[in-house]
């Protein structure tokens, strides 16, 4: 290893911690070391020597997965691979409005990049300070604008990989129409490091919007929410590019626990049941988006569908919006851990679904609350179980897996899904035979097989057998 | 198989003709049979039963392809699957934005009960009025508003499967996020009947725009349409729903043989070495519709960088201006048998790619003429070479190989594809391996013998190996 890649950029002991731990400190492993290779010529060989001595490997970004994915288990048999120093821009090709980057690009130095060539690199979500490219990819990741843009997979054109046998695949097309064979690219995006290691990819660019609006809608009621996000849909077209909601009991939570921030509306409208967050990027104006907003927001007051809108004057005020939607996850932590679920559901049965699943978990378990909020725009909602009044923390935490249980089989009652944006890593595996049928395991379980059939790309991740 | 389907669905002899030749009578085979199946459990034991005997299926939906991947091969082993009575509409949710169909479902009557529901179905192509969805995924179609809403794969949310042994894989999500394995959906769309039988599916539908807008733009050269391409992305943004490109003799070619049709132009522009369809589609109005054109074509005039403007002042004449550009083919057609590519090159690289191309086909075919045309959006051009002056149809054709050869050689030293939207079938099966590297031909290998190791879908189809 330290042949190939330099002695420096193999780490053990010490060094090697920050990368056997994810960052929520949920998942904890051991390895025989960290490699971190500078090319991708480097990854192919440290997989080709890994290959031969039969040494399993997990690849890692920026160590800020969800769900267990990069953390190596327990044996200390593997070798982390970090993706750490691939982090390259190749290519910007305006024209072709595609940018070409390594794996190891954090994302938003991936969207500054593009935004300094006067592109929208459209992938946008909580981490991304932090993550990296190859990992959005490995795991799909989703996000706040796939309404509009689609998730990570949406955005590649073409991949480079490394084989389990450590090849490598140049697969790095720039091409909107390609239809010479399998789609071996969608297949390694979103296999979370267990058939290939994506080491570069090229990737939409879009033109920048010309101005951007938010507005907070004051409703009734999640199926006000759903009807609402049908007109958005039908009256903004393509410009509609956020459509969150989030419980009002929710956005009280963030207003008390951070008395700085405020519900921007007076009397009744402030204590709704729901609330929706919306966001509109132009293509002509700030005025022209402005006009849009009140046009379609005015008729939807008059039916009586929005009780109140407030649509955001300036940029700081719609930073204030958007401040109230991503504090939600920070209240959540200072109400005290709950369970969480990232869960999708058709959007036309979202509604039923949240009734149904409050219902039954009231009845099974008493007084607990529910925390809902999500992208309604993608039927994706965060659907998180906190403690009831009379209830410690740690009770909860010990129905963890039985409220798991209730709420992924009603999420499969209603046919959604029980990973909607973050993947299934080591965290979902045992679920998924409950949730799935023997026939998609088994085809998924044949493609491992017929790819890494020496089962070293990351095992015990996705399938666990 | 009588006891399967019915003795009327099982078809031999004269009835099983239609189904044993290509459309454009380049391929034909023989057959056992051709088998009818009514339900997708039909299907499911169709198939089964032939798994068990080892006799191979070719799948075929509205028998439109272009590279015979329908068509079975002459050993006369096969039996030909048709899907044409899988053709219902099971369900259309309109707060889900999803509609799902049966393969044999004719697109356009998809289309048409999508419109019923004040819906968009956005998948759009000449064969529409024959062609089935089933075949659209199978070789994952691509069309005329691929540039603004994908191509059938992003059209694509679940499928209904059955496998080579005979499984009915329920793959019908209508979710917009779902992270829980692999893709196996965007595996089986674009395999062509090799790795299972598409038998349903769940897809996307968008809001009907208000309005559309068509015009025509009179250019001096490709590059101009390379860099009004990218401010038509950029000052329309997604409303740019079409953006198509002809040579200016095409078009000259194409109002010589239907005078009732005319280019909108006079004098020096009505002869322009280059035209750009655009077409938008607004969720406003005719009027704003009306308004952007005016805006960004005015100031693309002003620049000097488009020549004259041609914007439809009515549905019938934007009509007339699609009907220009739909009547090259029949117009090539009357020009005498042509050498057709259906390539993509990556926008960039475009224009670069036509100059040199046409040198070298200059250089070793002297006089033969080009005619270039297509979706330049998508970077999607079909390249075709007809006989030069002192050429006959049958001297041209006699050189298609070495065309082929020469134009797919300069479309991969441009990273391009030889196959942008047409898929492989059998016509191309032979060019793969001179333009794609061993690792990635051995990799789709592997996937096609891990999920059909018998070999019995399609044969020789996409890989001939």
């Amino acid at each position: 290893m330290q042949a190939i890649v330099g002695v420096e950029h193999v780490l053990t002991d010490e060094a090697a911690q920050p990368y056997l731990e994810d960052w929520r400190k949920r998942y904890r492993g051991q390895a025989l070391a960290v490699v971190r290779p500078g090319s991708t010529q480097e990854v192919a060989a440290v997989i080709k020597l890994c290959y031969d001595a039969g040494v399993p490997i997990v690849t890692v970004g920026g160590n800020t997965g969800l769900c267990g994915g990069a953390t190596p288990d327990s044996s200390g048999r593997s070798v982390v691979l970090s993706t750490g120093r691939l982090n390259r821009v190749r290519e910007i090709d305006t024209d072709n409005d595609t940018i070409t980057v390594e794996a190891g690009c954090v994302l938003q130095n991936l969207q500054e990049a593009a935004r300094k060539a006067d592109r929208l690199f459209a992938l946008s979500l909580a981490a991304e300070g932090s993550c990296t490219i190859g990992g959005n990819l490995a795991t799909n990741a989703g996000g706040t604008q796939v309404l509009r843009y689609g998730n990570a997979r949406e955005q590649a054109l073409g991949l480079e990989v490394v084989t389990p046998q450590g090849e490598i695949w140049d697969g790095l097309r720039g091409l909107r129409k390609d239809n010479t064979g399998y789609d071996l690219r969608d297949l390694f995006i979103g296999s979370e490091g267990t058939l290939g290691i994506i080491t570069a990819a090229t990737l939409k660019l879009y033109p920048v919007p010309v101005a951007q609006r938010t507005a907070l809608l004051a409703l009734r009621s999640l199926p006000d929410a759903v009807a609402m996000l049908s007109r958005a849909r039908s009256g903004f077209g393509p410009s509609l590019t956020g459509f969150e909601v989030m419980a009002g009991h929710v956005l009280e939570a963030v207003v008390k626990l951070f008395p700085q921030q405020r519900i921007p509306f007076d009397g009744d409208s402030a204590k709704s049941a729901w609330f929706a967050l919306l966001e509109l990027s132009d293509s002509e104006s700030a005025e022209h988006a402005q006009t849009r907003f009140e046009h379609v927001l005015g008729q939807a007051i008059e039916d009586g569908l929005v009780l109140d809108a407030a649509i955001a004057e300036s940029v700081a005020q719609s930073k204030a919006l958007w401040h109230l939607r991503e504090s939600i996850p920070l209240a959540e932590a200072e109400l005290g851990k709950s369970v969480k679920h990232d869960v999708s559901i058709p959007i036309s049965r979202i509604a039923e679904f949240v009734d149904v699943t409050n219902a039954a978990l009231q009845t099974k378990f008493p007084g607990v609350k529910n925390i809902v909020f999500g992208h309604l725009g993608d039927g994706n909602l965060h659907y998180n179980v906190s403690r009831s009044e009379d209830q410690t923390e740690q009770e909860l935490l010990g129905l963890q897996d039985q409220i798991y249980q209730l709420v992924h089989d009603s999420v499969h009652a209603f046919n959604g899904s029980i990973s909607a944006e973050h993947g299934v890593g080591q965290l979902k595996t045992r679920e998924l035979p409950r949730y799935k049928s023997e026939l998609e395991l088994r085809l998924m379980r044949q493609i491992k097989v017929a790819l890494d059939p020496k089962g070293l790309l990351n095992p015990g991740k996705v399938l666990y057998v």
